[in-house]
């Protein structure tokens, strides 16, 4: 019945979850990370190439569905994700998210990959890459304030590209802590679980925030922020959803991955347009320096951009080429003119 | 080590092209059809519920993809489809689509659907729905300009919903038009193959016009319509792509589906906003009535909305529901914060 059907041609790959868990553990998370990193940095050296346009998000009472899509001359992606606070009652995830690489020339999609895991795994590549140009040198000590699913991503990844040899954490759910904790248990990274977000901060050079609260909360003040010198800020991510007080704003340079979206969804979002920001990709392009001096003050507003998924999809089509589920997504009758004959 | 996943909960129903063929051939088209055509009203019956926006585009020198996002309250769907006129060239389909329904509630996607097929049997349920309120009655002979990818399906939907007994074909390579009339054998249609579209107008009270040619073409003359009463016009689907002249558009009564998309990708992109234009849901819903005197012309300007694929995928969903395949699409640690555990 299906003769007519090209089997080689409409077939995409397919990603699954547990394909996911096998790619990361094949080399480990440390490794994965920084092969991830490599194509963030591929990408944002073009930055220039890619379409970027605003996520489109559908609002309901119960949450968001977004969809971010972006590409240049050689792929496009897509990802989907909601956001829904209140899933977790019912035992299921506040976010999740899969996405599409397609191939632009024939507008083909060449694979379909689960990007909830990918996700966590982008951003703390994301968070790391940007450390790498604004932290400042020979740092160690890390306060992680928020320990939900994000948290030992972003352990785990400056330790292993920054050289944070301790992480501080601290999250108003003691059971977030030790969850975290356990989990980092069989890495070279010594936890400190913290009481407050105060004692969390004590001796730390970097600073990560990560919270879930939907709403515009003051995580960190500015007057809590004596020693630090880098605060990787990427809790703040929707309208209405913020993490740092103005005046901490007020007082750093701050960074971030693509102006218009991070003045909608960052912690900018408090500020008035004329606040200068750098986007990252004149950074990473060499066009101008991000940290100048060890003592100044730097802050990462990342909210998460569609390019970081078009690279993550991009690293994890190259590394599970070929071998791996396939899907029959694509009705390729031999006569294109004939797709009436693919159901004789 | 995936203990920490819930198969039931992380599970997106997939709908193949093998899948869709078995669901299509257990009833039959023209059931399938009518069927879709009940999910179709229902659905332009709440069309004030439904989140309208644009479609997102990218392009680049050899086509477009698109994504078409709509939903309500209950459902979210969108379709990814692709337009690329020289992937025939290399045996590879000019548009290939596939789409997604999910549950707004929790923002998780429930299926995932191919849509090559499942858009070519939308297109011709919704040219049928719209024929039952806009085309004159007792109208039995329809021609057909243009023998591509669509006219089998568009053939059977009005020999079925609207009891055209003749189809007239006309396509500018005859090789598309010994195949559909090949296609249509086993359906009690009378198929008339005629030399020019002239020919193929010859008695018929509908004319449907579904062309590929991606320019303003004027495949009907104001002239050329004598007899006709109604004109399905569904190629003229993007901005400068047109089917008819503007003479006559001018001398009929003009229905559309989304006003604000059709004035930009229909063939009213050729005349002014001036140019007053009917919304279907609004016939439907009676709030107005569609063909008011039998003697009128009426054309309806066919762009296809996202809607209707909506409408399409919820048809799907529980035509298919529960059996067939699943995709382990979702990471769903047991403790959402978990994220990490899945990796362990």
């Amino acid at each position: 019945m299906n003769s007519q059907i090209k089997n080689d041609l409409s077939n995409v790959q397919f990603v699954g979850v547990n394909d996911m868990i096998s790619l990361v553990n094949t080399q480990g998370i440390p490794a994965f990370i920084t092969g991830l990193i490599e194509y963030l940095e591929q990408d944002f050296m073009q930055w220039d190439g890619f379409d970027k346009s605003p996520r489109y998000a559908a609002h309901s009472p119960e949450g968001v569905i977004e969809l971010m899509p972006t590409g240049n001359l050689d792929k496009f992606s897509f990802k989907y994700v909601n956001g829904h606070p209140k899933n977790t009652k019912r035992g299921l995830q506040t976010v999740t998210a899969f996405g599409v690489l397609s191939d632009v020339d024939s507008g083909y999609p060449l694979m379909l990959s689960e990007m909830t895991l990918l996700t966590a795994l982008r951003t703390a590549a994301t968070s790391a890459m940007m450390a790498k140009y604004l932290a400042p040198e020979n740092a160690t000590t890390m306060a992680m304030i928020g320990c939900g699913a994000q948290s030992e991503f972003q352990a785990i990844a400056f330790n292993h590209v920054i050289g944070v040899k301790t992480v501080r954490l601290y999250d108003i759910d003691p059971a977030a802590i030790a969850k975290c904790r356990d989990n980092l248990r069989s890495y070279d990274i010594e936890v400190v679980v913290c009481d407050s977000a105060e004692q969390a901060l004590q001796g730390a050079q970097i600073i990560t925030t990560c919270t879930a609260d939907k709403k515009n909360a003051t995580i960190l003040t500015s007057e809590m922020v004596k020693d630090a010198l880098y605060v990787n800020a990427i809790g703040g991510d929707c309208p209405g959803k913020t993490e740092l007080e103005d005046d901490l704003l007020l007082r750093a340079k701050v960074f971030v991955e693509y102006e218009p979206q991070t003045r909608i969804e960052g912690d900018i979002q408090q500020l008035t347009p004329e606040f200068s920001v750098t986007e990252m990709h004149r950074v990473i392009k060499g066009e101008i320096q991000g940290r100048t001096a060890q003592n100044e003050l730097i802050i990462f507003d990342g909210v998460g951009f569609a390019v970081e998924d078009y690279s993550a999809l991009r690293y994890v089509f190259d590394l599970a080429n070929s071998d791996g589920q396939q899907l029959e997504l694509l009705a390729n009758p031999q006569d294109p003119r004939n797709l009436f004959g693919i159901t004789l």
